[in-house]
């Protein structure tokens, strides 16, 4: 297992030179374009890890699977798809078309940012602050830490800049699809964006989904299965952003990326894998993350569809 | 094997009272809405059934695979792919609007109706009726005859009342996407439709797609690695219509379903699954059908997710 | 004339019961349902005027007209029509979607929430209190008056529930078609539109621009000529909501209508009308007002096309 | 009149050379790009011409004005009307998307395709043929010949490369708005969109429009006055494809184009106008022609907003 992740790993450092580091925000233009990790965890918890797979960044759009499994469990399913629903859409990330003309109104999958902010605007707590630290909490619990940090920087530089997200929270405040106030529902989110977390943490998450639940590293259940189950088929349908179908014939596997450059992926049964590169394709992927993970699926034939 | 079968038949059978056949054309609308019938074929090539596992009905929109996996054996990836996405899409299976919006105007992937009419138009033949010849044989080849049959009286009742499809492939046309006529896109497309296959031949095709290739009723290639995992992964995304996501997160494996009642399934290296029950639910998809399927998956803990 | 009015007016009182007060925040919906008054200025400046020709109400929807006017005034017409189109649109006057959709990713015109709120945000001054002083004494100096009122409760009720308000300009924002802040923005925006006036001083304006910015009741120059010509343009194709085309059919003079009840209307050399009647048909124009104004075109041959 | 006339040509001829010629047919590719004509027909019936204003060309789009004017007076308002709406679109005139997500689920307008392919399709007559025939007489009757000619290769070459058109047909058909059949619907409308006129012929449709009906060269009623309202209330709101509101707001009257090079105009009570200039600008509209327009609008101030 070592010797394939460093197969991977050294296959796919070129890919890296491919992509471009996300630039929206200073806090994230500041990242190594050429760094690369990975990491994995099997199903007897064992950790394999490679190059930067200790380096954090900030988990971005993987927060919104961990926010989903968070909010399952203090509040259970139907609380979720009551508001959100469970299909793939072709609209981009960040898109607003079709909350107006959708026939349900409400957001297509808790994946895309409506669905992501709705989650949020869900989690318990006293205020957003509260709130963002009982989910990294929760986070940290799933890692083996008592809690996972923020990058405070990036937090703030994107609370700044999200007009976008916030003219989408308004328009869920006007379906009647958020809890609480516009501004508090977007601070949560916008904190659990800035979660920062390495490779190995990620392929720890991705081990307690890959084993429904049960976290490989310590033996014990760590969430309900069902709710491993919602995250997985989630990130198979629409976990890749434009390119999840493609990602889903390449590599064959659930995983969920961020604009941070990390990726998390769940093989039933086998593996969890983590991956950093900060230099991004043209849909926002990792692009040395998603040619690592190209490689260990055709290496260790991973591919489950 | 059997006992799981039948149990999940038996289970099955009283979802088929809350689905109604579908009525658009009258040819469909005399199906028995009790009949339920479920098939298997393992990784060994044992076949299992029980119930109505073999009594004939059209395919429908499980031609949409059968049809891919041909044109893409015939000309290659690239042939259909630089007409047609690989991305899944909210939008209803016979929607038109995203042709005309879309930046990359060309249809989201070839399980909708779009993209199934410009893979149809791809189809090596003199003509329509040459070309729906070939892909009875070739499905044929699949499930162990020489060829299968069409209904002629769907083919041709489907044939006339097409005028949404009529519009969508004018518009193919539009963008330059139709080999050949328009008329003759269609036709062949309606003819594929009406193929005419039971759940057994189901269960033995999901079994090549299961095997990435492989029959193993025959022990022999039947299709190439890659086009079964291009097939089998546009299933998971996008085989259930507006469920697929739901699907997904219930049964956890690729399936591909059509409005004269039948799904077609995929467990990689483990099975090919087939069921008919022509009782539909509001969204196409078999009412019966996705209670065996959810049982079976439960039961031999199928899911791939 | 007078008498043209009086029975204009008697005919259409009516119509009033065929109609509901607007009920979306508390302050409008006390409204008298049956209240319904309709003025007229001449070319010579005399005033006529019928039933509640001089009950007060807040503008809404006519304050677009008139701030479209103010910021041409101040800041030509380049300044507004490189952020917002000129051509009318089909969908609602609150929809988001051509935002995201459009090649032009800018409001389509003046008249619609998006169009005004860019608008809104061009007036000068210090912040948006000054803003909308400025902008009630340019309306004052329009009907003989040092300022205009603004309705504080409605003002403060309409800046409570705006979330669909919000989310249109926090997605101009993103477009970069805002001057300052989001909330300055709508904060003058919905000043604007509770400014109260009465059917007199709309029939005022409408005659200023029937006579293409003469004022004819002091007999100078109100405003440049193809200021007046711009907004009555835009009247003429989207003033009235969805029912645009309709009225131009039925009645066929430019319009602007507003929720509170008011339709301010320019027949040109001739007439400027005003008529206030709370009680709105379903696509939020006044139901009496409406019909006031088809028996005078119909009276007095007003139709100019 | 004259002189106007003449200075207004004149001051337009190099207009022309901005635009350039439609080029999706052969058969408009050949017009002469520098061609310029403009005629008028004043209230007394006294006409008009200055350069090419009897050189015929296709009429296009500018036959869904006398289409509609012929169906409404052949079955009524109500049987348009209840299958095309009265409202302008944002949309470009030949698009669908509307027909799919809009909640009528009817074409906004009878000036779109849409809506025209509708009114075709509602022709009296017994076959294609037949009901062209009975337009052509109708559309002759108003310009004072038995009959108007076709231009054959237009048709022809039209009929066959109408992919677009075709797919908003068959939409149209799967909606139930359609009489008939759907190439038949199509045939009618290519040979509407066929008619061959001059300006003079256009300047006296429109100066029969102006006076509401009545022909001011012969002295009688050539149109119901209903009839003449609501094409003139069509084409202030929608008769310039994209540029409807610019022309509004700069030449003010209604008007309407067509890609031949025609545009028709109606300025109540005064005139009727045709100009003919085959080089368009981007949006469709002939170059030389709406800076004639707006020269004359000018000149003798024919303004109606």
């Amino acid at each position: 297992m070592n010797d394939a992740l460093t197969r991977a790993w050294r296959a796919s450092r070129p890919a890296c030179s491919g992509g471009t580091v996300a630039s929206y925000i200073p806090a994230l233009a500041g990242a190594d374009p050429s760094a690369l990790g990975v990491a994995a965890v099997d199903a007897e918890g064992r950790v394999y890890e490679v190059g930067d797979a200790r380096r954090r960044f900030t988990i971005q759009s993987i927060s919104k699977v961990l926010s989903l499994a968070y909010v399952m469990t203090e509040l259970g399913e139907e609380a979720v798809f009551s508001r959100v629903g469970k299909e793939p859409t072709g609209d981009p990330f960040n898109s607003i078309i079709r909350l107006e003309t959708s026939a349900g109104r409400k957001p297509f999958n808790p994946l895309i940012n409506a669905g992501a902010i709705v989650v949020s605007s869900l989690m318990p707590g006293d205020c957003p602050a509260d709130k963002g630290e009982r989910f990294r909490s929760y986070v940290g619990g799933l890692v083996g830490r008592p809690v996972v940090e923020r990058d405070e920087e990036v937090y703030l530089s994107e609370k700044e800049t999200a007009a976008r997200n916030r003219s989408i929270a308004w328009f869920l405040k006007e379906l009647g699809l958020l809890e609480g106030g516009v501004e508090d529902a977007l601070d949560v989110y916008f904190r659990q964006c800035a979660v920062s977390m390495d490779a190995v943490d990620l392929a720890r998450v991705g081990a307690i989904l890959a084993m429904d639940g049960i976290d490989p590293v310590r033996g014990s259940r760590a969430m309900a299965a069902r709710t491993a189950r919602v995250c997985k088929s989630l990130m198979v349908t629409c976990g890749m952003y434009d390119g999840s179908g493609e990602f889903a014939v390449d590599v064959g596997v659930p995983a969920k990326s961020g604009v941070g450059g990390g990726i998390m992926a769940a093989v039933r049964d086998r593996l969890g894998l983590g991956v950093y590169g900060p230099a991004l394709d043209e849909r926002g992927n990792s692009a040395g993350g998603l040619a690592a993970l190209r490689a260990l699926s055709d290496e260790l034939d991973l591919r489950v569809l």
